[in-house]
């Protein structure tokens, strides 16, 4: 075994893909010690995605102090790769639920500072921006990061101000005309992985405003304001539906206020995370590829990590193995046919799931050993 | 891959060794077409112990007609191997369980035909018997047995008579100087894999009345009679102690039995076994054995058929990958020690044991299949 390389997603709840990588590197080390490793975190999106990033290509992390979600000074960061030409940026660093630990107020806080970091990104010279949503304290609908970069929202007496989740409501027009020049030319992505809609039963407010903090009551403001500011997207050209695409529901609204105001499409995260760190060219000459989820089932297959990293496998006609707590599908059977060679349940007991990270650990380290050893000693 | 040994021990509860060997011979079939593949099914003393051992050698079914657990004619076999040197008895097949299902009465039933089977083997040239202490329907303490092989039980009144679990008590003398003279020179050893002692808490009666009908007033007469009977054996010269023999209490005290009034040896089942199929030469040139146990944990590794079968693949220097339904050790790092390369539990998900026999095979095959084609794709 010459190279190896490691490219899970996180064991949600329990390990980071970092410390995934991490886990499973120990283990090749103790078994192929002359072995070749690169890890590939899959970042989701969330916090730790710029590290991710910075693990799986070279790259720097560039930190800028910025306005944090009560429109606070806070130190924050983002992430260039590619020489420079690539920013990666989690709105988590600058409007994340851990910014905001113990003091949550979704009708408050802003993503003001997530645009700062894409003008600091701009003006350092990116060409292209990705933008991970994930782990939001926010239901601002993006407005905060929109203000940041130019867009401007006038009250009924025509006034400028920055819309908070308790204020869409008193938004009565939207200036799109004075969006900063520097953007021109800039391609910018935002990395979301969920489907849910701006406002409604399955919108921002409903389904991730409890986890920020909302109480029921804020829960129908918030939505309230969501659909009082949706109306007023949906009258922009070419934006007649932004409120029900998939994913403008994504940290509280800002996936409907990029795309809205500034146009930047809502892309899965896995396929636009392989193609960045060229992910292609790193499993070259590979003899094995590791990836990993925390469950699988038919949904992981269709369209998420261990499905995005399957193409690339099979395309270049590498192996990969699969690790992951749960198994969920009976046979999987699909799974050869997608160049994967062997999915392993990191379960060594038939006992419930208890988000143990310490059980979690153990159980990973101990099925990525023995698959390990096991593929040393018997020759093929 | 060219050539597989497929060892392993029944899954208590869902499979059998045997059902276990038909599912990985299936899937080797499916990755591995052309290998070659030996099946050795670890027989557990119980029923099925005789179609083991003729499906790991070469052998024959030998079928007779004896007394079965109720003094009725019952259809029974044994097996024959080594060219006839060799037979391998499961006391099951003439006293066991299944024979008496549903009027299950311990106080009743005899070894009797056992030892029928052991005389007509004798009487076919057989120079080794083995015998499988499992599954038993009995409490007789082996006198049917014994009976059956020439030991004279005698009452008060000095009267013959062939005692059976209520009847034990009523031993005055066991009179052992006409055993059949054909025995002589047979080497016997009784394959046993629990420690019990004759009577008492952890006794044949109390342990194992319960699943062969006995009610608790039922086992209290158990005891007391397999006490008796053990004081008496303990007069023999050099018996002085058979009654805590580890393994008297199996199958109904026929092991105190069988060593007590014949001498013959209580071995621990998976060395008899692989000694006996020369499984030494059955692994010659193997590239992978696949071990497996229901359960395992530190016990397993010190004794039974996982750590049988690792002195072999050690010494042989073969891969042995073990499959198992619960790992129960965290690390068990002592395995790689043992010459296992690889122990893979079934459980796909993380969810209490149902005992289900379907479940079992699907997690079963999954598992095999996922380290075959692993195993076929990467290359070490």
């Amino acid at each position: 075994m010459k190279k190896i390389v490691i490219a899970p997603d996180s064991f949600k709840g329990t390990l980071s893909a970092i410390e995934i990588c991490n886990i499973i590197n120990q283990e090749i080390e103790k078994v192929f010690p002359k072995c070749q490793v690169i890890s590939t975190p899959i970042a989701d999106g969330g916090e730790g995605t710029v590290e991710s990033f910075i693990m799986s290509v070279k790259g720097e992390k560039v930190i800028r102090e910025v306005t944090g979600p009560y429109f606070e000074k806070v130190q924050s960061y983002y992430g260039l790769i590619d020489g420079g030409k690539t920013a990666i940026i989690e709105m988590a660093a600058a409007a994340g639920l851990p910014l905001v630990s113990g003091r949550e107020n979704p009708l408050k806080t802003t993503t003001y500072g997530v645009g700062e970091l894409i003008l600091h990104a701009v003006k350092s010279g990116v060409e292209k921006i990705i933008i991970g949503l994930g782990g939001s304290s926010t239901n601002d609908g993006g407005c905060g990061l929109a203000a940041a970069l130019g867009v401007r929202f006038l009250n009924k007496k025509g006034e400028d101000f920055i819309p908070v989740g308790e204020t869409l409501k008193e938004i009565d027009k939207i200036d799109i005309t004075n969006i900063n020049k520097e953007l021109t030319g800039i391609k910018m992505f935002a990395m979301c992985d969920v489907t849910n809609p701006l406002y409604g039963p399955k919108g921002a407010a409903h389904i991730f405003g409890p986890q920020k903090g909302a109480d029921q009551e804020m829960v129908e403001i918030l939505d309230k304001n969501l659909k009082s500011y949706g109306d007023l997207l949906e009258k922009i050209p070419g934006k007649e539906k932004i409120a029900s695409l998939p994913g403008a529901g994504a940290a509280g609204g800002l996936g409907a206020g990029l795309n809205g105001l500034l146009n930047v499409p809502l892309v899965s995260g896995i396929d636009m995370i392989l193609e960045t760190i060229h992910f292609d060219e790193i499993i070259e000459s590979a003899d094995l590829i590791i990836t990993g989820e925390g469950k699988i089932d038919g949904q992981s297959l269709g369209g998420k990590a261990i499905f995005g990293v399957s193409k690339y496998a099979k395309a270049k006609n590498v192996p990969l193995c699969v690790i992951t707590g749960d198994a969920l599908d009976k046979e999987l059977k699909g799974a050869y046919g997608l160049g994967i060679s062997g999915i392993f349940p990191t379960n060594r007991q038939a006992l419930p799931f208890t988000g143990d990270k310490q059980v979690s650990e153990d159980n990973l380290r101990y099925t990525i050993r023995n698959i390990l050893t096991l593929l040393r000693d018997v020759k093929n």
